[in-house]
């Protein structure tokens, strides 16, 4: 029994974070112990290890802000969820380790036989491309959505939704090798973000939307990317950031702030659970749940760890160039 | 009789602008004479020289948008505005002239006897500042504010009119020489922008504000100035831009936009004269002119120059480092 702990943060994470040995305690009144499944590696847990995020946990700490796992042994007076049955974790539980234990009174049950490995994935990404597309603009069918770092979680999970709801996407990517991949996986348009061939990412949106008024624009990258796609959006448009994967503050020139009359606005996922009811947080999940138990719904996977591979896994999750998102699985 | 006319745009304001003569046409029915007796030098107006504003004339064109003139001749079937009467020209027909032919039915005509200077400012500026105030938050006697390039015409007038309505002001300048003027004009705080004695402007206003909730931000400078006054402000705040003086994109950080739910927006007079009614519009200038009239809002005037000297007059209003508006007044 292993866990992923850090005990200071630093700017390199994958020196912070390390296996540990997870020692069972005695299940004590209404717990259960739980298998993890899976538990992915997302931005904005390198960025917690890192210290760059909003929220921070005391120290020391398990990584992991979500993820699947199985009961495997139910504490004193514990009748349900029934050993085996698939639950999500709770959400800041710490997820990069083998076994949890959790109270059983909060646990959510999942579709057992479902992949472990995209329902573990669906408390963030999912929920944050799914109201990123609903909660700023009201967008009908046919409109146009523009995304950059679309080959990230949240943009694969964000191309899906939106064709499911009709409304046509263009994608920036940094590498022309993503293009097929995002055509296949459901984009309309998939661009390589700056100049290309002499022309600006506007003017190429332009032709390749055949100039549609592109009413909200999705943001994760910051410096110059945001002016950039900034340029591509109608005037009154609202243009949306929710990461910053260049490092660097949002650039966005004054003239398209005002004489394209572009409203910028920030989504955060952790404000939203605060701020929501819980019937609007069933609702939204409830969808997800259902879309991918179904199949409709999933992002592409680059590679899969165990616990005590930690260090491997957050150095290949930090770095740049991957094509899906990095796991933490069962042994 | 002179006009100061530009036939290119370049980058070098006061290259392209020069007095040249003014032709007196034969009236036509309808018309009037007027002659000019004030007219300001607007950082709009040098961005319409150099090209970079967000609507440019036909060339050639006559520069300025605004100012005050004075009917001295009546063309055929005329009988109002009185010979002599105090009006204010209609924008966009290029103020820096000694003389204007003008339709009589849509001059505005202003009070006789009040300083034309000050009245020569009302359409661009005081709107500007009245409508940055009323227009994105809901403010309430007592709450905060916090502006940069608190120096400049806007600044200034920003200053009195939240003071008027019992709204409290932070003023960012970039020179402590401008603390004592710009607290005598009614500021509740002024601060040097960027690091001070070792403290941030978040810290200092904090600290000068004693930690108040600041709720909008009004940045007219860009570049990392954006950021720092982002900075400043409470969870939820609003923060529009409404210049870049600083000729850089506005820079913010996504900790700011996302963690602090900033909402940033442009503010742009020429859109809301194209979509505000008659009424609004009349609402927020007869408030204006009353003020002026009655001396309760004015503006510092930093050099008068006639139209002759045009090219001098640009050049100042074009540099840094004014106390006050440039004005173009009758010789």
């Amino acid at each position: 029994m292993l866990k992923a702990e850090y005990k200071t943060r630093g700017l390199v994470p994958q020196d912070v974070i390390e296996a540990v040995s997870f020692d069972k305690p005695e299940l004590k009144e209404g717990q259960v112990l739980l298998e993890m499944l899976a538990a992915p590696i997302n931005p904005s847990d390198v960025l917690t290890l890192t210290g760059q995020y909003g929220i921070l946990p005391p120290l020391p700490a398990i990584g992991g802000n979500e993820g699947v796992a199985k009961v495997i042994e139910h504490g004193p007076n514990v009748s349900s969820p029934d050993i085996g049955q698939t639950v999500l974790i709770p959400m800041g539980i710490g997820s990069w380790s083998t076994h949890i234990v959790a109270d059983a009174k909060v646990l959510v049950s999942l579709p057992n036989g479902v992949d472990p490995i995209q329902l573990s994935m669906i408390t963030i990404n999912p929920p944050t491309a799914s109201l990123m597309l609903s909660e700023f603009v009201d967008l009908q069918k046919g409109d146009w959505v523009i995304q950059n770092a679309a080959n990230s979680g949240v943009g694969s999970y964000l191309i899906k939704l939106a064709k499911l709801r009709g409304i046509k996407t263009v994608n920036v990517v940094r590498r022309e090798s993503l293009i097929k991949p995002l055509l296949a996986a459901g984009a309309d348009v998939v661009l390589v973000d700056g100049i290309v061939d002499g022309l600006s990412l506007a003017k190429r949106v332009k032709a390749a939307t055949d100039s549609a008024a592109i009413k909200l624009g999705i943001d994760a990258v910051g410096g110059s990317a945001t002016d950039r796609l900034g340029g591509t959006l109608a005037e009154g448009a609202t243009l949306v950031n929710y990461g910053a994967m260049s490092g660097e503050p949002c650039s966005l020139a004054p003239t398209v702030i005002i004489f394209k009359d572009i409203t910028v606005r920030g989504f955060w996922l952790a404000k939203w659970f605060r701020t929501s009811t819980p019937e609007q947080q069933k609702g939204v999940f409830a969808t997800i749940i259902g879309l991918i138990a179904t199949g409709k719904l999933s992002a592409p996977i680059h590679a899969t760890y165990s616990v005590k591979d930690i260090k491997q896994a957050v150095t290949i999750a930090a770095s740049g160039q991957r094509n899906g998102k990095v796991v933490i699985v069962k042994e």
